[in-house]
């Protein structure tokens, strides 16, 4: 299929753009990654995914040359390891708030001696075609692990969580962020510090040579995060793209000009 | 849900908008039956449905207040009862080339007299809330069967086909329509022949006092339809609105502006 | 699992119930068939199952011990050998109308030279550990091709249909039985002529060597059916019966007396 | 759909009765729902959903008209999450022994600043119908987070959990609970101590404020509940009201008499 | 993927070898594509796929760079149009025992103005990635019709079966033909006239420019089919390699020499 | 079914094989069964099974007379009283490097006092039969809970981890702890300190009562386990075992002696 990881291509400095599937049928994400996206996130925080929708999109995902990307649900640990056992080039954590919580996920994402990511890759192997000697000695540079910056609690320790050997970046979660630093009362753009929070971000990322990547809501958002140094910008979920279309058009039938 | 049938809003001469479901995530149908369409389709003759998809999928359209319409596949007698079992107020059969074609279909949508729909409704009798006897009585009438005008074959009987008892109406897709029409050597709507054809298709169905319908590719066709004279117009499938979508969003984020 | 065929069974005589599940959770037939019911039919016609469902559900009837039905859907004779080649014992085919439907099903139903069926049971084989030699020569008498009796036009050519060599019973289907004597104006167990004919039946089949079965609606139908020769008698749709139960309960807790 | 939420019905001193849903047949669970139940529970517990069942049965309970209920597994906490996006009004969590669980259980139903739920509810939104804003500012009042109370442990912090902030309410697992306080010797109602956990739990619930729920084994503790203050009560599984519903009809027909 | 159709090879003379999968995991038809054959083919009629299993296994055996084939259920020319429209190069039809049988799966395997398949291939679109215009021109050509050859009546055809415009080859069933010249009494290699039938077939189709295909039970039959003139030979169900399999491990196991 | 359980033969001092499968179709498993392995082993970690495939797959097994084995998913504590609840009658738990993880999985696979399982064996009980209090009394010994042992630390808390009450046996998984030993740098059999380990392990297991179990990757490795007092001995992944068996296949077409 595609001929370079994106870890490669991120390592190499491209600014990648990510689709994002919340949708089960495995011809949403094939359809994304057929457009031209880079990758394709499958969701199974706040998307619909499974086991077998994860391994139906992956498959499409990758029949289309672009690079599957999961993100596991809250507490998902568990399915970090399956998920790069199936052949996710990237695993997105939700929530990880401490130094701890971004450990665990490393402990969980990478293999010895970096973690402690249990051996199975046996449909990951299918992909690469390597043997287990190879796969194992290059597996932990070709997965990336991404820890989500998505509360003050992970602002504040967003220094040793970047610090955490195996973590490979941070993800911006932007609603999530904007939710806590208002404490609760408000969601959005508009809230107190987000804009210097996500700079922030960007800069503490790259000096400590992780990659930084976010969720852009819109168009404009994403071309923003890579105004500021963001490499790995997610965008666009299915089910939003398919709502806000046949929004579209049922009003424009309703509506003829 | 709904306060009225989509048959008794077509007979009363209203014009309506369905939309049109490939993709088996029961959401997929559901969004756009959110966004303002009347109905939904979901399509098992080029779409990806089956059974399972259908039942997620029906009631997802049903509790967000719009009609289920189900497409056939090919050669899909076995199907349209049990659509109209599972609640689908309408089914849309494919290729009608003949009046045996016709009678055969309305064979199996419609009980006695009209034809030899075989007794089961139980899921559909939940969505009515009514009796047996009730069920029984206004069935025939409640649910529409839309045969598929698609080819020279069928345009030859389109009379034929329109007088068969149990057809309520007839649904006009352009695009076997004209490569019919042009023997297999172009598609689309250039084909010589085509435009006059579905004129007359309106003409014939109205003075048969029979419903006509059509899949439209754009807005426009769809609009052009409904000056045509055609009052169920379906349009939109949800995987070519996603992909398009999806093409426009990465295709601004390479070229910003 | 279980020692004797329900071929067996019904060919010396004996009068087996029939559980009936709409469901297509492999639980609910195989607690059905827990309960003491000789056999279990997945309904494919007015149920929900599909082919995945009848794989779960037969494995779950089987390993309680009791026989597997299946019934296809209405013209659905490619399910009939996938059902046969899936382990079922009996398949029932809905409106066999005619000498020559009964023909068509008995073709699917058994090896030449009785009729057509293609060979590939592998998982019958599975459940049955014979040989491929064994297997071919005891298919078409361990298993069962019920022809459903359920209209007007079957009850005039029943002689005939049970004359076709492969058919080895009939069942009758009261509901549509019913409305096709009624001619489409009322559905029930009064409609003039349906006990007559419910009767008739028994004893045709009785004078052709061939098992009657019929569907009853409920335990009195069930015992008279069995008091007027029929052998095989199913009963009791699991939707039906879990939502009698749920009604119960939820009427008796809303009155306490 | 129905005008009331749970929540604010059960904050009124309403008593309401829930059905519970083992099987993954979506119209399992929709038509306990259509019997008249104010609310249907699906099971990942003891049950068998998982995320594409609860996907169905709740779209079916939404469409009946009652209010969607889950039951994450033991250890769920990345369910609580998944299942409130989905849409459903009530979680219950098993096992809540100690008030550091029931805290992590609030974090995880509730948004800041109560918790630390995780923004992403786009099927929940599509039901209630709301903004961004207006459902983060509802969102915590609207849903009811449901600690399981059912072990000695439990009940020997049972004022410390009932006094974490977003524990709306407690649930009673009286088979666990007779368990726990037999110390494994017997299950059962007349264990011994359990009688005055019941009661002792509801006074205790209801001197915080909060809602006291349970699972009744029968009808009448269902009705006991009730009497003794508990304003949630579950019954009626559905695999058990099919089994014994089948259970009957096979012994009534194996003994007419 | 890759870079030639089956359709070019076989027609250039090239003789392949194609895998069997009747297990709907998507990875056991993958691993066999994946080991070295050119193409892997899905069987709906004695395997156990349905429309969703399709979907995963073909898009596994593309991403493996093999080539999508279909074998559809008797009777199943719904699934004709359906499996080319998600992308199968080949569409083997079983029992086609006549020029009219052959007639019937030519119409639905191929556009006008061969044949009357159905426009909407969108998903076999975004595998090509061609245009609406030069799919309708390509198509015929590059996808296979094969009809199976498998009972005494289609050898009495075969001259006329084998002229059917759009048939472009036949594929011997040597289970089926076995029993049908034996009329049932015997399966297998050494049935009477089986051998010289298997002969005739390769020569009568190269007589008409066809494609012999056929399915072969063991190696050594594949091996002289191929010498025989075959040029499509089928062969390794991936549930018997796997149980033969594991019977030589437990076999050895239990008796370690 | 089988007449005696996993648990009961172990005890004895049998000598047990154990099928493994990561396929999610149910023959799959089942094909293992069938063949003559004591047990098959559904595999959640590095398989791809969920709650639904292993319903599937364990009725199977049970049908075929084998005693059905459960690996859960790395943090997989909610799966284990899942699968205990469906009838699995042993529960391999993955990476228990140290007393509290031990003492955490026997909380969640034994009822008290020994642990904290919570009650809801509806399914499991069908299999057995037995009453809630036979079930009760009976489960903890008739359900084995396996510890895997697969690295450097828990090799050093194996005494610790063998003494906790609850854990019936441990079982080796050596490609991880070859990875672990070898700290990343190599995986399989030759890593130094392995051998040593694995022969330590069953000498440390039979010292406390316990069983020693573990996976083998070759025949020769199942029966030396044997040879040094293993008594649980897995192997023969179905995707591996396939995948072998088809590669010799097409090998040996291509390459005809
Ligand atoms: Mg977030
Ligand atoms: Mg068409
Ligand atoms: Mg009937
Ligand atoms: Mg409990
Ligand atoms: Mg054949
Ligand atoms: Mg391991």
């Amino acid at each position: 299929m595609h001929l370079r990881f994106l870890a490669d291509r991120l390592r190499a400095g491209e600014t990648v753009f990510c689709g994002w599937s919340a949708l089960t049928d495995p011809l949403a994400a094939e359809a994304m990654a057929r457009t031209g996206f880079d990758a394709v996130c499958l969701d199974m925080q706040h998307g619909f995914h499974d086991v077998q929708s994860l391994r139906g999109g992956l498959t499409g995902i990758v029949a289309a040359g672009a690079s599957p990307v999961l993100r596991v649900p809250f507490g998902g640990l568990p399915e970090v390891g399956r998920g790069l056992d199936l052949g996710f080039e990237v695993v997105i954590c939700p929530m990880i708030d401490s130094e701890s919580d971004a450990i665990a996920f490393a402990r969980a994402a990478k293999y010895p001696p970096l973690g402690g990511r249990s051996w199975g890759p046996a449909r990951a192997m299918m992909l690469t075609g390597s043997s287990k000697e190879a796969f194992l000695q290059t597996a932990n540079r070709r997965t990336l692990a991404f820890a989500m910056v998505e509360t003050r609690e992970a602002l504040g320790q967003l220094d040793r969580i970047l610090a955490v050997e195996g973590i490979d970046g941070v993800f911006v979660g932007p609603s999530d962020l904007s939710i806590s630093l208002a404490q609760g009362t408000s969601i959005g753009p508009g809230v107190e510090g987000l804009a210097e929070a996500i700079k922030m971000v960007a800069q503490r990322a790259a000096a400590h040579g992780r990659i930084a990547g976010a969720f852009a809501q819109t168009r404009e958002d994403a071309l923003a995060y890579a105004a500021a140094g963001y490499r790995f910008i997610a965008t666009g979920p299915d089910l939003q793209l398919l709502a806000a279309a046949a929004a579209d058009l049922i009003r424009s039938l309703r509506n003829p000009t």
